[in-house]
């Protein structure tokens, strides 16, 4: 959405015992098309990256970067900015320590990079919580690293499908609480997130659709009141604050609307809503974005599979999506 | 599933005031692969199929059956067996009693044909509430006229969206009571029928999954319980019974999975599960089926659509799925 210049995004390979390096390495070698709107920099160890590459049967140079000063669009190299980690190599498909630290370091090059306006976006690759802790790092994944590093205050998710982008009210929390999670105050400030978030996605005048929380929304309370006492004020008050807001919207059709283009994006009231619409219209093609960051990242949809890291099996679609998705969306 | 033969398949046009009459001459006139599959039978009036077809620049003869005992398949011949009503003609766009008089009679002519298997199965268009009050008939709907004109017990509804199929555990209960409402011995009612379902359909061993309720199914109850105190000893006594069931698997990836072919059928525990899962899939394929009748019922998936009756405007593609669907499923 950003027409401005080639953006350089940051690619963390996340634990270098998983599958990471491996998805980097076939996104970058498989998918040309990426160098045109993007400059991708893999922040790792060039040995690994060249390790990985053995057993694929690719032999690609890896540039390495001492600094991005001189990085420019329309090469297809493939650059490394070494994390200069003085740790013992880590072992492919075994959680350990050096994975951890490896994992942490690039991330943390990259969060700084992002800071000073060296890297445009971040995409991520999966890392591992054991091997995190191993390492001694005081973080438990992506999103406390990220929002503690950059002081940030609020962060959001948002997954995109294709054209369908969602947003979620709730997430990690037990379906039976969900509809006592509702409340007016919360969904308006959920709904103004939204908006803003939209916005710094360069949307220029985002309209955004809540979804309902009981089948056809209710029908007017014949089943279920949430939609009656809760989300139609909460509506209401967005309205009146001058967002561009709709719903509730039965959730059977707010997800096919959104993707016919009706709006630019669903707040989903729970995990499982916005998860099923999203993974199920496209599961490997379902992206991942952290909002309410000073810079956008982006992040792969599975773990580390360490069980076929390093045999040729993973499948980079996500690592490319992640890629793609910070190229459209980055600010 | 059926090969035996080519099926005759009953069109019931639901009100004849909506949108009915034109999305089912519009399925047959722009669709003429359905006489492949199908002997399409509209039952209902020739008279308002002929009025209808006036403003659409139609000019397709309608042949007038008196019974079914004539028809063969080849022909692309628009059949209908004639309702016989002697009633005021309806007004297209209006709520009457005509409407709904008309409405009844073709299902109650369907449903007569199907118990006496002169026709395999019912594609159903849609009726009105209001328009069968008015005409003073005594259901409330299609689910309630197809159950007791047939005697039926139980009826489960079936979606099915290109190759997934989802089954509902509830459908019009608060979304706050679903947590209640999950039990083993139900579960188990609800598995065991939709395995027999799946059979009836012509899939010869159904393997069935059941979708957890919490995200991630709880992981191991740190988001919720009613995977492990629920959900997980319904599949052990489902599989205990030697059914084939497999789950709980978590809802966002137990429609991806059923869609790639890993389970015959998803039985979804509440309405906006399956429905989100369906129709986000493909909004305008879904199908629905009524299983647990004497034979195969398929119906399209919105109303009367008043609004545009009679303006050219309707959609045909519900109503072809419906009866693509029957032609597929029947038994």
């Amino acid at each position: 959405m950003n027409s401005k210049k080639v953006p350089v995004v940051a690619i963390t390979p996340g634990d270098p015992c998983g599958v990471g390096p491996e998805i980097v390495i076939k996104a970058l070698v498989n998918n040309p098309d990426l160098f045109h709107d993007t400059i991708p920099v893999i922040i790792g160890s060039p040995q690994i990256l060249k390790e990985t590459m053995k057993p694929l049967n690719i032999s690609r140079r890896v540039t390495e970067l001492k600094s991005l000063e001189a990085v420019t669009a329309g090469s297809r190299d493939i650059l490394c900015l070494d994390t200069n980690l003085q740790v013992h190599p880590p072992v492919t498909g075994e959680i350990s320590a050096s994975g951890g630290a490896h994992a942490f370091a690039s991330i943390e090059i990259a969060i700084q990079l992002a800071l000073k306006h060296q890297v445009d976006a971040i995409a991520t690759g999966p890392i591992n919580k054991e091997a995190l802790q191993l390492a001694g790092i005081g973080y438990l994944d992506h999103t406390e690293m990220l929002t503690k590093l950059t002081k940030s205050q609020n962060t959001m998710t948002l997954f995109v499908t294709g054209d369908l982008r969602v947003f979620f009210f709730s997430r990690h929390i037990q379906f039976k609480e969900i509809s006592a999670s509702l409340n007016v105050p919360d969904l308006l400030h959920a709904m103004t997130n939204s908006i803003a978030y939209l916005k710094k996605i360069g949307i220029r005048e985002p309209a955004l659709a809540l979804a309902a929380l009981n089948p056809h929304g209710g029908e007017h309370g014949m089943f279920g009141d949430e939609e009656t006492h809760v989300l139609e004020p909460a509506v209401q008050q967005a309205k009146d604050a001058g967002l561009n807001v709709v719903g509730p919207i039965p959730a059977d059709s707010v997800f096919h609307l959104a993707k016919e283009g009706h709006y630019d994006a669903v707040l989903s009231l729970y995990h499982d809503q916005g998860h099923i619409a999203t993974k199920t219209l496209d599961f490997h093609r379902t992206v991942a974005l952290t909002m309410g960051l000073p810079f956008l990242r982006t992040s792969v949809d599975h773990g580390t599979a360490l069980d076929i890291a390093g045999k040729g099996q993973a499948s980079e679609i996500s690592m490319v999506e992640a890629i793609k998705a910070a190229a459209r969306y980055w600010w």
